[in-house]
């Protein structure tokens, strides 16, 4: 491709309303939220139908990352050397080119302007790119594999429960 | 939120290549697609492991939507009127807020900056966003449903088979 790529001027479609306020890896599933659409260029219609669908993909724009931190070629997954160093495309990790986050939640409830979400994993304040119904026929096709590193570093990721040790009794 | 959101800047990571040349709706399966990543920023480690994954998620660009067609409250999807008049965010069509489209494609190849895939429904020369393994943990949690116009949409969507009839005999 040319030397020079134009540049994409993208404006977001509403924001991420999360109990989730600071940047963090795991435990999605402890938070409350759900994405306010712009009112100055959305009204109601803009979600109706989607109450039909189980879930929607959000694509999400992550203001937070550090651009000193985006890594354009390959690194080890969560800075842990006991996985493999692969590349930036090959994980999905936030220090990425462009910052997108793209998750696919359960739709929970429509309320005008405001989509609730189970399973959205974004901070509060980010910006709401796109949303987009989930239909199964978008899904992976074939035979579907994945290597060993990924699944542990996803094993806490959606968790409710605390990863430190159950309280103690008295 | 404001009411002068946030202009997003992204710089596109590469291009689409693909035979599909002119923007049509279905029968994606015929073409033959690739990413080309862009060299003056990224070399040959950027996707280094993607391999071991069997789909990756494509984030791109659909620069050749008109932006005096993009829908901001609702529509009948592909204008056809047997089907529900549902919001711009309930239905995948190109001609949305930020022209962003998301495919998970299977993982055909890796040569250098080139990514081969099959099941990438984006015309020749889109802006490629982002590129993002597929993993399991990022599917739909529960109960998954969607509603009977969309399935009727999907019909023919990948198909390889043409939707004319087959040739006649001589």
């Amino acid at each position: 491709m040319s030397s020079n790529p134009s540049i994409i001027q993208l404006t977001p479609v509403g924001v991420v309303r999360s109990t989730r306020k600071a940047v963090s890896d795991d435990n999605w599933d402890v938070e409350n939220t759900y994405i306010e659409l712009d009112a100055t260029r959305f009204d109601n219609t803009a979600l109706r139908g989607l109450e039909n669908f189980s879930h929607a993909e959000i694509v999400f724009y992550m203001d937070k990352v550090n651009p000193d931190k985006i890594e354009y070629s390959s690194r080890h997954p969560r800075n842990n050397i006991n996985w493999p160093k692969v590349g930036v495309f090959s994980q999905r990790g936030k220090n990425r080119p462009n910052q997108i986050g793209v998750t696919v939640c359960r739709v929970k409830a429509i309320d005008g302007l405001l989509l609730h979400l189970d399973g959205l994993d974004a901070v509060n304040d980010s910006f709401v790119l796109d949303i987009k119904p989930w239909v199964t026929e978008f899904g992976p096709r074939g035979k579907q594999y994945q290597p060993s590193w990924i699944s542990e570093l996803m094993a806490n990721y959606w968790s409710a429960q605390s990863t430190e040790s159950a309280e103690t009794s008295k």
